[in-house]
């Protein structure tokens, strides 16, 4: 299939879900009537880095999903909506056109669920598998998006779902561990927590992020850009089914694996302790917010963590 | 330099230059306050594909400029106010530190000058130099970004700039033929033509295009879009000055080399005749617009072309 073929079998694959997306595929540009306020990332993941297309239980449909999911998560730690999604792909010599469809098809069937529009992209040989997916997200108004650097002493930090699953799943993927099939799916399937990070906007987040890199990791990003401290209790971590088991396995515990493996995609975030306890079961309140030490740095302590090992997030872990 | 350390060198050098941008780097996304309409195009350059990085006479500040001039150039195609621009780059491990501040310097100094804000970006391994930049554009109204599809019978065919001059400064490149330096400073910094597009536009522009791949294939694709017929008369293709000289030692006329190399980012746009007057010298007429052929598909006639050998362009040569 040539590149011209492969562009036609996108753009049947594909489908213009918004009003808003007034010219598509086919121009120099794509055009999208905007709203007030725009929030726009760009992840990249290759081959051999951050994902391993050739590893037994993992598809092409699987690598296309966790690209999609990816940037969509970076959308849901500002309480965005999803509006576009705009994907370069590097193909290898030797990949087959129906794997790249596959994978262009995991991206479009994530894109549907969350109501984006993959509305452009550039394809083009590369030595091996590549995938930049800039996404775009929106709101009515400045306020309605959060970003790292609101979090207040007295703030209660919280985290959307279990935690750990990914970690676990890569561990079984890989062959290190036993464990269900379900943890495997969570770590190729990851969902991003679009609908999770608007109602913790809405309920007054002050600050937040998603968990790509591990809570050890990213609520240290939250403690800096705040300038505070933040503690969060390790035995708080709320794990996914079986991961205690797999993390025993692996020579940890499971909140430690929680803590560090990173990419379950769940949301971080501090807001007022009365503003937590209106979301209920919806978040868990896994630490707290205080003032950074006199003449110290800002960052993070984990409560309950081993004295003889510190913990320190994982970056890309590969799938 | 570590990831971390590079971001931050990044960082030091990168400017934001908008009030509009009210989040920048060191948040999950950029948050920019948008105008009405966004137009957005995303452009993927690869080491060994669109570019040579070891090729002498190639620096990282020219790679880096030239993947930005690629993807800038789609915003002046549309007739588009520059905005923001998202930077993935994978990193092979053996380039220095050193050259990868010079492409992002390269690609910084393209921004300043069209007022551009690198806004975001990714920085990951991958096995080769990989650049996507995808760029965002500005307008207040709809109709003033202009599409492929707007093309009537009647409309004269303009272009910008003199052609051929990046192609030929590849040859000059590659050692295929001599000719003036300038041809290859050509060939390695191409400029976007922001301010031309917006002037096009505001003359009544009906399609417009950017000359990436040459007029033979990109004007073919206002013919299709528009469902008309398009003739260029290869001899009214403004040459820049050496382009004969070396398209004669590579066995080709000038015109041809000017219609195939591609790679000028010059625009291409149709419009009525007396709006085309109004312009004066900032466009040549190059052709005109029919109806397309009775019972026929719309296309392209090259008049003037020789009859032994069709011309098509060339995709992405290699620099």
């Amino acid at each position: 299939m040539s590149e011209l073929e492969l562009i036609a079998a996108f753009q049947q694959l594909l489908t213009n879900r918004s009003p808003r997306v007034v010219r598509w595929s086919g121009d120099d540009c794509a055009v999208v009537r905007a709203r007030a306020f725009q929030a726009v990332s760009t992840d990249a993941m290759v081959d051999g880095v951050h994902f391993l297309l050739d590893h037994p239980g993992v598809t092409p449909a699987d690598v296309g999903h966790r690209a999609m999911a990816g940037a969509l998560s970076d959308l849901a730690a500002m309480g965005a909506d999803a509006g576009e999604a705009y994907v370069a792909l590097g193909l290898p010599p030797g990949l087959a056109s129906a794997d790249v469809v596959a994978l262009a098809g995991g991206m479009e069937e994530l894109a549907r669920r969350t109501g984006t529009t993959i509305a452009g992209g550039d394809v083009t040989r590369a030595p091996v598998l590549t995938i930049v997916v800039t996404v775009v997200g929106w709101a009515d108004r400045e306020a309605d998006l959060i970003g790292r650097d609101g979090a207040r002493p007295g703030d209660v930090v919280v985290v959307t779902g279990p935690l750990g699953g990914s970690g676990a799943g890569l561990a079984i993927l890989r062959g290190e561990a036993d464990g269900p099939p379900a943890l495997v799916r969570r770590h190729l399937r990851p969902e991003p927590r679009l609908a999770a990070g608007r109602a913790l906007a809405a309920a007054g987040a002050r600050a937040m992020i998603d968990l790509s890199d591990g809570v050890a990791t990213d609520a240290q990003h939250l403690a800096q850009a705040s300038e505070v401290q933040i503690t969060i209790d390790l035995a708080a971590l709320p794990l996914e089914a079986g991961v205690a088991e797999v993390a025993q396995q692996l020579g940890m515990s499971g909140p430690e694996l929680a803590a560090t493996a990173g990419e379950d995609y769940e949301l971080c975030a501090c807001l007022d302790p009365a503003a937590a306890g209106a979301l209920g079961d919806a978040v868990t309140v896994v630490g707290r917010v205080t003032a950074a030490p006199d003449g110290g740095a800002p960052g993070l302590t984990l409560a309950g963590a081993p004295d003889d090992r510190p913990l320190r997030g994982h970056q890309h872990p590969v799938g």
